[in-house]
């Protein structure tokens, strides 16, 4: 095994090309094998063998900074860098992260989880390289899903337009290896030096521009030549418009390949994109076959690659209920950035294909395109997670909300979201979404509830509405027949009882209803609150409770800062009940890392037992019986 | 007078192109006149008049929809859709709208005020024209500024990418017309239909293509004509990779020229870009001279160009800062997006041309940008309005808090904004930041204090930090020599007092301390808190005031909703303090329109009176005299 010998990246760089071809079979061994156990982003990383193992040999990590977009696909480079033997950890409570990590080593220089960010990452480390004098390669590695996002060609445009030397490794796992480019990929294979390279695409830049026309048409050959031109030299005119030298595409499994075109890469002054064409999954047949599915992956089985089959989720609700709604309003369409399959929308897209929109990596745009849909009579569902959302704040607010638009925002991932990690987590949506005008801010207690929600949002004509719904299998309640139209801004009292109110808020409800059973045994009633909506909130049932009394416990899974617990605080203050006691349970200030959403919710006290706790603690009880 | 006949687009259509110019000309003195007494954006409108008309010749509003990016260059669009009448209103308060609104016209339909969502906007309605199967034409004007912001690019790339039937009009104010582009404009005057530009085009492609090389280098000659051809073809080529078939650049204030050119382009199957050349302030010699200073203008003297002399600001006082902060520590650098002069960076620029980065509008860029400086220990001040900073919400999570990096947030702009109306309203910073683990959020009583801020943050190296002005003249206290480093979380108790406390956070202080001299005159003493700190919050003080029994009366200029005031809330419910009266003056939950300052306030109740009235109602006053 050459694979137990690298712990440094310094390691690699005593072995030669065959060895590191060598090295590369170990590791997607060990890959397939480790994920199997932990689940992971699995095709992502077997894409990129070759090109860490060869980024990790041309530069010098961490003085040269490798930064990854999104960061997914780093566990090669976490190999690579001495955390090999935490694998089995892998996205694990207090385990190896499944992204890069500055506090894990000194290799991880920039933390990712959202898309697109990698090349400000490597304009800022260039800039201030530049500033304060120092020599250093700055590489950022960016998948094509990626480079569609805004803010990448934001990035693009300022690194071409300043001359940056930054080198942009676009790893292009889409476009497929045409047979006619394969030629280009042996001529670009036998470029020695950046001399020799600069003089070919001079060259074959002045033949391109010989080619004759004939008849006012250009021949078949001189045709069928340039397209083949096209992937060395016009595709590449994107990036050289931005300002950029353009290499490739190369096939980014070949490393003696992929070592001389960073060679090249480093001779050259000025920002320098490379294309690599790889290929997901690589190396292992059930990941090659279904690059979608194994993206991110549970357990599975080796030989087969079988996984366990996995239980209804309440994204399998949203689903479903979208194809229905569907069927019973022409005007109902949806839209995604590139989450078809995350946001269970494919069912909907082959049922109504003119009717899903994925707009690629590109938030800002979706949230937009929604409402200028919504001006012309369509009902836009826009489907997005929770923490990606974050990215549409200016555009919900200043071009839905602030136009009183009728798009309704499907929140996925809403909540404590389990493995992948504070990236990722769908904390801030709530107070976010709150603090803007004309928004209807709901959360279902269950799936059945959302369904209900689905419904109310779809035939809500009054502006903005949403739903958020968590990562997480269904509850498995009844599920109703018909779905209903909730009435805007009312509670459902789920329970009357005395003394103290929990109202809870989303699907965090079943812990509330736990802690209520639990208490029920032990003789003591608080009343409990489906609360439905945050916004806005059922005034009448708070002023009740506030006349009749009740201590207050609101459970929420978002940030405590500016949540719903905050909105009836802010309630009470507005309307001088000024001694209402109220607490509010939620996630407190900080970021949560990995684990299983249990594991997350024990660590944030989001559990039954804490409810249990401190409704016992408001309780007027003597030895186990409520006083009258 | 051919412009008082003009009260709908429709009658535009009656006149001759020799007309057209007579009307041009009206439309310029008009403007020029109007804005000399109310202000507005006079450069950039001046600079569209020939490209307003021609849209309106040409297209038929509103079932063609017109989309103006940005919205401030929509004045001439306004005046040509019944709206001449009000400009005597422009941006006041209940008067005309600096930008497009849809309850001023059917012709309006679109909002903006932010810039780069015409493209979005764009797709969205044609997606929806196409699925309803309905026919018209969409058209988005938007600038070459607009077209950098990453949500523009990520429109371009959908629109390109589904072949949609969209016109992109680039009105291009930057590039200036070179001699030898003037001869393509004469030739592409000529052009008359589709089928002949087409012609032309593939001609010039062959001719350029057989430009010969001479001695394996280009002759001067070919050399100088592909830099002309560059125009036509080359620099086209961007939107060309991005699917859309480009015509340019044309002269944009040619009639004959944009008409012929809208002519093809409605004929165009598939996206189409019109790039047109235009002149800011165009016609009015000092707009002409100095576009900047007249992009946004107030009063001015028509004949000399003359401005009334503005008094400092925050903004200059910030501006003057920066200086002084910088020659203290060489790692404070700064960064805009595309604002240097807005936000009084311009002379920080001069002295320090290496140290500020003007990114373009690209706010989400803008910030990971400056993240990625801080990796490297240099110390960014991110200069940004309150309502731009939504744009990078997701990267002030995900970037800038979670990684915990040393950037400064120049929050400017903040709290109400007066003329520029609700899409520029710094209402949402406090409560969107507030949500955020490790920001520190600071505000400023006045423009001393906001030295002390600068000074603060300048040193602070525990993460994110923040602090927000106004668009406002100072208030012209006295200033201190010196920069102190304040305490982090440490409020001000700037007088003691009885019964109530007002706790104010930031510049709207100075209606609480004239609050409580008018107070102090009828013999009622508040205490007077100036926050400084919305997070961390001064616990020990909130904690003595509750202790002591004070009522609290919290003052924001921002978003009830979520901000300080709930901050306060959320202290007293999470540490048990159930029966501390708490109310929150603020901004309610409602777009607030434009208007001045003064109005705006009064309006949403910022007034010293009402904080007089709040207190008055919780003093224990009988007659006039205070109880013991």
């Amino acid at each position: 095994m050459l694979l137990t010998n690298i712990n440094d990246p310094q390691d690699l760089k005593k072995l030669t090309i065959p060895q590191l071809y060598t090295l590369a079979e170990e590791i997607r061994q060990f890959l397939v094998e480790n994920l199997s156990k932990t689940g992971g982003h699995l095709a992502p990383n077997l894409g990129v063998v070759e090109l860490t193992l060869t980024l990790h040999y041309a530069f010098n990590s961490p003085k040269d900074k490798l930064i990854w977009d999104v960061g997914h696909q780093a566990y090669v480079h976490k190999m690579l860098t001495g955390r090999r033997d935490m694998f089995p950890t892998l996205r694990q409570y207090k385990g190896l992260c499944g992204f890069p990590k500055m506090n894990e080593s000194p290799h991880d220089v920039w933390e990712t989880g959202h898309s697109s960010t990698s090349l400000s990452a490597a304009m800022g480390m260039a800039t201030a390289r530049d500033l304060k004098k120092e020599k250093n390669y700055v590489v950022a590695v960016i998948g094509d899903g990626a480079l569609t996002g805004g803010m990448a060609l934001e990035a693009l445009n300022h690194i071409g337009h300043e001359q940056k030397n930054v080198i942009v490794v676009l790893n292009d796992n889409e476009m497929s290896i045409a047979p006619n480019v394969g030629a280009l990929h042996n001529y670009l294979g036998k470029l020695r030096s950046a001399e020799n390279y600069q003089w070919a695409k001079d060259g074959l830049e002045h033949w391109l521009k010989a080619v004759p026309a004939v008849g006012g048409k250009l021949a078949n050959l001189a045709e069928r030549f340039k397209d083949s031109m096209k992937y060395l030299l016009v595709s590449g005119v994107l990036f050289e418009e931005f300002g950029f030298t353009y290499i490739g595409p190369i096939d980014g499994h070949n490393m003696e390949l992929l070592l001389e075109t960073m060679k090249i890469a480093k001779q050259t002054k000025g920002p320098v994109l490379i294309h690599a064409i790889t290929k997901k999954g690589k190396g292992y047949a059930p990941a090659e076959a279904d690059s979608v599915k194994w993206h991110g992956i549970g357990t599975y089985k080796i030989e087969s690659g079988d996984t366990p089959k996995s239980a209804p989720t309440y994204t399998s609700v949203f689903s479903e209920t979208m194809i229905q709604l569907a069927d019973e309003d022409s005007r109902l369409v949806a839209v995604t950035p590139a989450m078809p399959a995350g946001s269970g929308l494919i069912p909907f897209g082959e049922k109504f294909p003119d009717r899903l929109f994925d707009v690629g990596i590109a938030e800002q745009h979706a949230c937009t395109f929604a409402a200028a849909l919504a001006t012309q009579g369509l009902k836009p569902v826009f489907a997005i997670y929770s923490t990606f959302l974050q990215r549409a704040y200016d555009q919900l607010i200043h071009d839905v909300a602030r136009q009183k638009l009728n798009v309704v925002f499907a929140v996925d991932r809403a909540g404590l979201v389990g493995a992948d990690g504070e990236t990722h987590q769908g904390m801030y949506d709530t107070a976010f979404m709150r603090t803007v005008p004309n928004m209807v801010i709901m959360a279902p207690k269950d799936e059945n509830e959302l369904r209900h929600m689905m419904k109310t949002a779809a035939v809500y004509d009054g502006g903005p509405i949403s739903y958020r719904y968590p990562r997480l299998p269904v509850r498995g309640v009844k599920m109703d027949a018909d779905m209903d139209v909730l009435p805007i801004g009312k509670a459902e009292i789920v329970q009357e009882g005395n003394h103290v109110a929990i109202v809870s808020f989303g699907h965090i409800f079943e812990i509330a209803e736990k802690a209520v059973n639990q208490l029920q045994e032990e003789g003591l009633q608080p009343m409990l609150i489906n609360a439905r909506f945050c916004k806005p909130l059922d005034e009448e049932l708070l002023i009740r409770l506030a006349k009749q009394g009740y201590k207050i416990i609101t459970v929420e899974e978002g940030a405590a800062m500016g949540g719903f617990g905050s909105a009836v605080l802010e309630f009470y203050a507005n309307t001088g009940y000024h001694d209402v006691p109220v607490e509010i349970v939620a996630v407190a200030d900080y970021f949560v890392e990995h684990g299983s959403v249990k594991e997350q919710r024990e660590e944030v006290g989001l559990t039954a037992q804490n409810l249990v706790d401190r409704v016992r603690a408001w309780m007027p009880v003597t030895k186990g019986v409520v006083e009258a």
